[in-house]
């Protein structure tokens, strides 16, 4: 417990340096106020999330160099963690202005502070930037890092990708649940979701660390896909049935007509009379129809169906990592992963 | 001109290479949809432009290489054009949006299209990757790979940071032309505009034919930077005496607010008298209002003013580029840019 505690603490410790290289100023110039504007987007999107991301990348670069890493590798490693969590920040900025949502984290989303509005969009685009600012101050010297620069850009584009595709599948003009297949689900929660948070925190320390055979990175990935997937669809789950008081936020999927994990699977086990119930009521922004739907999930025991569907899924997946055979990399690595998301309220 | 004429069609015609290139999606996936919507962006967003900094990039490339470049070699230069103008329309579809543009290259706004909307967010995101996704597919094996993406992320970085301070120097609630600095005026427009327009086509051309040298770089990022500079004054004033049968559009950056040469100009030369008329006049969004800024622009004799700056800048920057000693790189390539612009109409 001690051991999380200081990685917090070390995590929390290095932000600061990281605000100051992203926004140092050169000497003297008119510009020095886009410097100073680089300092409060970083500090008002990038530290009060979970940072689950940023340090996964630290306690998986530990795990792996066991003890044996020198302090400046530790320190590129909180560097890692924190250009990850600065990526989230980039997408969350962006997403909140395309939904127009009103809080995140609970202060007011960026683009709905005063002065800022559809300065935003500019300013998930320099979130980018300082992603790949700190891999050019600090990495550029190290062998991978060209594999570093187009992991993250690899990671980007699919993350755009699922975006895209959730965007669009659910602002249909028309309910149309011919669109809603697994196949098409599947793809979304992969992309939008599973490369950037699972894979790319494990890949980085795996570079950092001095992994970087393909082989090992394929197999990492197939495994983090999965467990990226499942916490999809555990957030697709909780948004109809968390708990607010612990999640924080009310869920909207079935006003938003979201293709969810819930709707993609009472689609697959309806009645006719059922469907009919679900196409007319699905995708409006009125309580009576999101209650009717909410009806037929209960009806559809999609609670049974759902924690059957992650516990079969958390066996085959601890069971393919007890399979994963890499001297470098301990299992654990996975594990954790896996158990911190495994029955999670929030 | 028949060399000109060949290098728009050689252009012209690889763009739906790019195409293809960027929106083949993988044999069978749920994500195919997500390259089907790239091929409709770039398609929408990228060809319709003057293609100038494109064509910059070849033209620059087939200077330097004088004939003696490979088959392989040439069409590695019209792939790196594509890429500039992808991230040109990167920065129009997100210009757009923000400034709630209605027509762009005489076509709705990406943004105002029909069933788009905020995914143009996302959208300008997906173009931005593209240009990387470009540089990985083609780019990866050169060894100058890693200095190619540097530059692509500085600029982008450059341009981002000056938008950022355009926007907020004329979006203050308060006309404060203790703002309007003659530092930050330049500031502005070398960031916003100078790099990415007229530094980044020849220093991609520079690493695609070998030069390399921070030294040769360095010394064409100041005459470029300088010769960007007045392209951009030349647009500032354009929006205020320019043709609209010729520009193709109607200037709005006096009732915007705008830092622009004319008012920085303006500033520095008015009357008291003069400054309090410009001082309750600029940065209003009625006729009568900029009817009285232009009296003042008039009065000032601002046009003389513009074209003895232009002169006299075109001339500073000819010498420099007399002086530029460097075997590699013939001064037409310089040259052929600042003639290409002064006294431009357009």
């Amino acid at each position: 417990m001690n051991s999380t505690n200081e990685l917090w603490s070390d995590f929390e410790n290095h932000f600061e340096e990281i605000v100051a290289d992203l926004s140092l100023p050169p000497s003297s110039s008119g510009i020095s106020w886009s410097y100073q504007r680089i300092k409060e987007i970083l500090e008002y999107n990038v530290p009060d999330g979970k940072r689950t991301r940023g340090l996964t990348v630290v306690s998986c670069y530990d795990a792996i160099s066991n003890g044996q890493s020198t302090k400046a590798g530790r320190k590129l490693a909180l560097t890692m963690g924190w250009a990850v969590e600065i990526l989230q920040a980039a997408f969350l900025v962006a997403d909140d202005l395309m939904d127009q949502s009103e809080l995140r984290r609970g202060k007011n989303c960026w683009y709905r502070k005063n002065g800022v509005g559809y300065q935003a969009v500019n300013d998930c685009m320099v979130l980018e930037s300082c992603v790949f600012t700190l891999l050019r101050k600090h990495f550029r010297s190290l062998p991978c890092y060209a594999d570093l620069v187009d992991l993250f850009h690899t990671v980007l584009l699919r993350t755009e990708m699922g975006q895209s595709l959730d965007m669009a599948t659910s602002e249909q003009p028309e309910v149309d649940f011919s669109s809603f297949t697994e196949e098409k689900y599947s793809a979304i929660i992969q992309y939008k979701t599973a490369y950037y948070s699972f894979y790319l925190p494990i890949a980085v320390a795996f570079y950092l660390t001095g992994i970087t055979d393909e082989e090992c990175h394929k197999k990492s990935c197939d495994i983090l896909v999965k467990i990226g997937s499942l916490f999809q669809i555990q957030d697709d789950y909780l948004d109809v049935y968390g708990d607010p008081e612990i999640t924080g936020k009310i869920g909207t999927d079935i006003e938003d007509n979201k293709c969810s994990w819930l709707i993609v699977k009472a689609i697959s086990i309806a009645s006719g009379e059922q469907l009919k119930i679900l196409e007319s009521c699905y995708g409006k922004k009125n309580g009576e129809s999101v209650k009717k739907v909410k009806e037929v999930f209960g009806d559809l025991n999609l609670v049974f169906e759902f924690k059957k569907y992650e516990n079969e899924t958390y066996q085959e997946i601890k069971l393919e990592i007890e399979n994963f055979d890499d001297t470098r990399v301990p299992q654990s690595v996975f594990l954790s992963l896996l158990n911190k998301i495994y029955k999670r309220k929030k």
